[in-house]
Formats: structure tokens, sequence, C-alpha cells
């Protein structure tokens, strides 16, 4: 799939009217920001910058692109062959993945000609959209599992192919450890896990068959599923395969998993059997429609539980699927200089924070103290024992990537670091407190002069 | 991307399994159903039967994907040189694309040699789960906004690209008449449209400026959005410019788009300047976080709306994002015969309706009464007066596509009507009624046997 034509149409309507004024070279400034965090968190992970990257460098219609333009019937030969050779000029700001940021700050900045800028918009705001959802998620379930092994499941319930693949990598950013998709293994390097259903246990006579098959062939990593017919039977079951093989000494992985029912009362029930066994090195996962609320009640109960498999609730972000990064204009260049521009709305709120600006983190001691928006070319303040840190890294200069692509893992560690940087009251799933973001003097009169 | 990979670990490592014992060939029957509609609607919309049918004649494992795998270290040569010589030899029978189908029917049989039916589940479970949940939301919309026009407009919005694709296509199919991206009227034929957004009015020193220069330009298909700075100036500027124009006798197509504040109040009021304005034909098109509960109240509170623009709400199907379709082995061959499979669960909800069965509704004067279960060899029983229709097609036989695959429109009329053989009850947003599915006397007697 070409993804250059992946824009609203009116991007195109729009850049055809410039092109025939000839003001389709105006240089402009489009910012990327967010309204309110979902799940009405304090803050967001930033995520899906790589995908981005890769769309803006590939940049360019093709030939059957501009035909299928053509037939539209709307735009003339001129300005379709200028199309065709069209590729990204301009320049791009950002957010590294994997930081928190928070809501009315500059994500991304896209300085470039304005017919550029437009045919950005769609995907630039579908990849941040969606990566940033999933990546959030992931982290506040990653900030309540704590310690605990957290892995993907999504897939089967993710809205498409490229839900199920970025969703996986943008949760191994937010903090999980692996991922069910084996796809994602192969395209990120995430590590990947997965070893029966409940279709395993049902093509045998018995359970107690299909478990003793499964350890026929696998030595390690054995998970067996003990909740296709009665989870009582099904302990019974893997703990007399588990003692026939001597597992507690002869196998270095190996766990119960249960995807049905009281996952606190069942957890403890397994545990227990599984301890009178002297099976204390057997894990427990469990399963079965888990998010940060059900986790963080599982653990305040002590469930025993050693893994949880998320799937649907974090590959959909269920309880907040919508992720609100808007893509406005802040500034236009005319005749070398940099007018800001600002969008009015009843709503105070949809009012936007005009021209170019930067966005600095103060941090006392590795902990985050605010954020401020100054415009892009005042100093910024110094705060006496605080170290100030630019938050916008250069990825593109004049339509070149400038920028050095960090690994998954660093990106993973990245994240780790800037969450680890939050008190912990902006972390809570309940009422968490405001992060600070001040906006520079020189700024606000700005605002209010426009 | 080759999604041939995109399955779940668990598959390969079964699969392999399987293989080892020998098994790997023997045939089994798998069922994809679900337990309950989004948003607790009565009926679901069956959609993505096209991409899996893709899916299933492209199945195949690259050389790449070998390499990958045997990097895993869990899988022996004999396997992967299996695996990557490995197609698609069974049989799917399916329900068509736009039938509305209940909870707890098969609405695909996959009919396969093991390993097969296993890799295939994660990419048939989220092609379904994903289509079938937009286009379910989508005529739920189409059902209240009736005869209105309804534009798909949430690529900025959905969880990537294949969501908004994809998602763009099963809103059509739901009854949409137009979608907002670019892309999807050059892969489906989908009709796209799109003029402006608050962009074009902000890169003008004023927006009457703004909106003479657009209709400089263009002379067909105009939406003047009005809400860049404040829709009462707004509606006076465009009312000055489509007058400047004579538009209600020079243009064909012309609107007003408001993205923002009360749509009923402003709908109401724009209407009337309109009016006043001579301008009859004008067109009033309003978008903003819309649903089918807004619409129905905007609707109900006699909105002036031609055109609804839906967005994040639909694409994500926000108030409702999951579709739950499973798919679960009903039956197994043995020595050539059938034998019937079953999951018990502890909620009985969960226990699955085993062996290989057939799904026939009944319909009266064109009305869907009942849908039948029966056992997939027993004769459908005849009712006075009623019509019988056997609601799944063979898609696959013994490997090969034997399905000519429906124009997109043609899904869409199907669809329509599908949907209008519904009794009006089932359809009603709050406490829609129950559509009854009745169980064969042999499938029940089968059931409790097992």
């Amino acid at each position: 799939m070409n993804s250059s034509l992946l824009c609203d149409f009116y991007e195109l309507s729009m850049a055809y009217a410039f092109f025939k004024q000839n003001r389709h070279k105006q240089i402009v400034y489009f910012e990327v920001f967010f309204r309110k965090a979902p799940d009405n968190a304090s803050y967001a992970v930033f995520c899906g910058l790589e995908q981005i990257i890769e769309h803006v460098n590939n940049f360019s219609l093709s030939r059957s692109d501009i035909n299928f333009l053509k037939n539209t019937h709307k735009f003339d030969d001129e300005f379709l062959n200028y199309l065709l050779t069209l590729r990204f000029s301009g320049d791009i700001l950002s957010v590294k993945e994997g930081e928190c940021v928070f809501a009315n700050t500059p994500l991304m900045i896209i300085k470039a000609p304005i017919i550029e800028a437009l045919l950005l918009e769609t995907f630039i705001l579908l990849t941040l959209n969606h990566q940033c959802l999933i990546a959030t998620k992931a982290s506040r379930i990653s900030q309540i599992a704590r310690n605990k092994l957290l892995l993907e499941f999504g897939s089967r319930r993710a809205h498409g192919e490229s839900a199920a693949v970025n969703g996986a990598r943008a949760a191994f950013i937010g903090g999980f450890h692996a991922s069910a998709c084996t796809l994602v293994g192969k395209n990120f390097a995430i590590p990947i896990s997965g070893t029966m259903s409940h279709a395993w246990v049902q093509m045998f006579d018995d359970e107690l068959s299909a478990f003793r098959s499964y350890c026929q062939i696998y030595k390690d990593n054995i998970s067996l599923l003990i909740d296709t017919y009665d989870y009582k039977n099904g302990i019974k079951n893997a703990i007399l395969v588990f003692s026939e093989l001597n597992a507690e000494n002869t196998i270095q992985n190996y766990s119960i998993r249960v995807d049905s029912g009281d996952l606190l009362k069942i957890s403890k029930y397994i545990r227990k059997k599984l301890d009178l066994a002297g099976l204390k090195k057997c894990k427990i996962i469990v399963s079965n429609a888990l998010d940060e609320f059900i986790v963080e009640k599982l653990l305040k109960n002590k469930a025993p539980i050693d893994a949880f498999g998320i799937g649907e609730k974090l590959i959909t972000s269920a309880s907040s699927p919508i992720f609100g990064a808007v893509y406005k204009l802040v500034a236009i260049e005319k005749n070398g200089k940099i007018i800001p521009k600002i969008k009015i709305s009843a709503s105070s709120s949809k009012t936007t924070l005009p021209y170019f600006k930067k966005l600095i983190r103060y941090y006392k001691n590795d902990k985050a103290c605010f954020d401020v928006l100054y415009t892009h070319n005042e100093n910024s303040k110094n705060y006496k024992n605080l170290v100030a840190k630019n938050l916008h890294e250069l990825i593109f200069k004049n339509g070149k990537l400038v920028y050095k692509l960090p690994s998954l893992k660093n990106i993973q560690d990245y994240h780790k670091k800037s969450i680890d940087s939050l008190n912990f009251r902006l972390k809570k799933l309940q009422n968490p407190s405001v992060y600070k973001v001040k906006i520079s003097k020189k700024l606000k009169n700005l605002q209010k002069k426009i």
C-alpha cells in the first residue's frame, strides 16, 4: 500500500486552489497538539514518529495515483504534473518517541511549503492518534502492574492489520515485555510468546492427554491453559503432568494460564495447589478483558499473579478509544517574516495558541517540574537549581532526514526514564494531579494582540 | 506487508506440536461467531470477507518469514520446510458481506487440516472484528439519519492506516455515501469529497477574502467552513459571497459547513439566514464528534441539517470499540466421521455450541422472522408461508476460491435489503427487541449429550 494518497481530499482541494493562485510555495507552520489525554490521564506518551518519518521520506504520488486524481476531473494537468514530482522539502521538529507529553503543547512542528504541509496532515494525525493512544494505555497499565510481566494479546481485536502491528509496537514502548503476534517479532524484534489455546485441549480425548502430549514436544516455556472445561480439574491435570516431569527441577520456565472466571479467586486457589505440590517456580498467567483498572484491583487484593496477558482493552484502548491530536496552522511566512495565525472557537478550549514555539522542560534532580512554551526565538529562562531540556529534536531539515532513529529498546528505555521523572501524583488512575505548563510572557502577549 | 505471519505465536507452537505428532493433516472445523453485538444492538453487520479471501488466497510464508522462525530456535527444519510450501487447501463457508447477523450463529466455518485452520485464526478475527464493528456502527447511524447524506470523516482518528482505509469501506457498506479519504476513492471507488479546512481561512488576511478566493477557483461543489473565527460573522461572509455569485442559479452543489458549537442552534440560525437571503438550495453540513445518539437528538429536534460528517466516533466505534468475534473448534474428523467438540465455561454464555452446522433464515413477505441452526446434514424444516434461505455461501472448496466477489456497491445494496428485512423494533438504539435464533432438536440433543 502506497500511503501517499492516504490524505483527506480537502487537502488536495486546497492544495490545488493555492497552486492556481501561485501561493503553493508559501512557507507555513503547522503544529500537532492534543487537548485532553485519554482516560483523563494527566500525561500521554508520544509515539509513532518512526512511521511518520518513513512516510515523509517515501512521500511520492505514483503514476496510478495521478491517474486516479485526473479522473476526478477536479484538477488540471499542470497541477497533476507538479504533484507527480512533489517531495517533502521542509523542516520537521518533534518530541522524541517515548516522551511523556502534556495537553496543548507542540508535539511536532511542520515548517514547509503549504502544499506539502497540507498533504501530510492526515497521515501524521492518524499515526500519532493511534500510537500515542496505545502507548499511553500501555504505560498506564505498566505503572500499575509494576514488576509483573506484561504480554500484549490484542491482535485479534485490533482495528485491522496496522492497528495490530503498530499497536504492539506502541505497547512495547509503553512498557510491555512481549507480544503474542508473530509478525511484530519479525518486524520490530519484540519478544514473542505463545503456547496453546483451548483448541489444543479440545483436539484430544481428554485434558490430561492434551497436557501430556504438549510436554512430549516442548521441554521449556510450557504454559498449560487449564480452563477449557473446568479450572479445578484443569489444575489437577496440570499438577499431575508437571509432577511426572519433575518440572520444578527440569523445566526452566513453566506456568499455568487462566483465561476466564474470577481471576482473584482462581489465582489464589491455583497458587495454593501449586505450592502444596511443590511447584513453587510455576508461574501464573491470567488473561480475559483486562485493563489497568482490573489489574490494579487484582494486585491490591494480592492476587498471586506473575504475568498479565492484555488484549482487547489495550489494543483498542477500550475505555477511551480516541486520541484527539490536531494539526493546526500557527504561522505563515510573508516577506521573510513569521506571522502568527490563530483559530478562535466559541469554546475557548478550542482556540489555538499561535506562532512558531519551542517547548522546554525543567527538571530538579531528574524530576520534571514544569514545561514552558516560548516563542521560537526567545531565550529560555534560567531557573536556579533547575536543568532545562529542549524537548524538540530536528527531524527533517530542508526535506532531508537529519535524525538518527533510536532502536525500539532504546525508545522503551527512554519512556521508562520519562515516566520515572514524573511525580507519582500525575500517574494515579483516579484524579491525577495536573502538570504545570507555563506560557512565556512574550507568547502570551502575542496571543492577546491577535 | 506480507500478512501471512500476522498470526499469534501459539498457533505456530500448536502447529509444530501437531506436526511432530503427525496429526497436522487432521481435518477440523472452526467456527466464527460473536456473543454480543456492540452498543447492545440486536444485530451486527457482517463485513470483511473480501480482505479475508485475499489473505487466504495469498497465504504463503516467505523465505524471510521462515528465517525469522528458524531464529526463534523453536522449530526443526522439517517443519520449516513444510511451512514454506504450505497453502490453504480447505473449505470456507461464510455469510455474505452486508448481511445482518445475530449472536451465537456461525458467521464463517473453516474446514481444513488443523495446521492451516490454526494459522488463519488471527487474521480472520482481526479483519472481521474490525470491519463488522465499523459496518455495524455505520448501519446504526444510517438507520437514524435515514435520507440524510452521510460522510465518513474518520481517517485522522482511525487506529492506523488499515483502520482508516478498511474502516471507510465498512462504513460505506453500512450505508455511508462518501468518504473524505482520497485513498479509499482510489482503492474502492467510494465517492470522495472535501473542500476546505480552517487552515484555508487562516491563510488569508480575513475570512471574506478566503471565501471569495476559493470561489474564484471552484465553480461547483463549494462548501464554505464558517466557524474558523465566529459562525455569525462566518455565515454573513458566506452569504455575501454566495449572493455575489448568484449561487442559487449558478452553482449546482453548494453548502455551509459547521464543525463546532451547538449544532442544533447554529443550524437553525444558519438555515434562517440562508433562506432570508434566497439561498434555499444551499445545504448545511455539520461535523464534530457525532454518532448515532447525537444525530438522533438533532433530527428529533428538527435541526435543518442536510449532511452529517462523522469521524472519530464512527471510525473507532467509540461508544463500543470492541467486536468480540471468536474462532472456536466445533468438530474434528476421525476415521471419516465428524466428531463434535465443545468448550465449556463457568459462565455458561461462554460454552460453545458444537458440531458442523448450517444457518437458515426464514422470511415472510421479505421480513426476516427467525434464524434456525441445524446440523450440517439435517433437512431444514418447511414452515408454512415462510421462505427459507441458507445464509452460508461456499467461498473456498479444497483451497480454490469458488465465490464470485460482488462489487462494493452491490454489497451496500445487499446490506440495505438485509437491514430493511428486520423489524423496526430490532433497530431501536435503546432497548431493541431480541431476534429469535432457534436451535434444531437434533443439535440440542447433540450438545446435551456432550
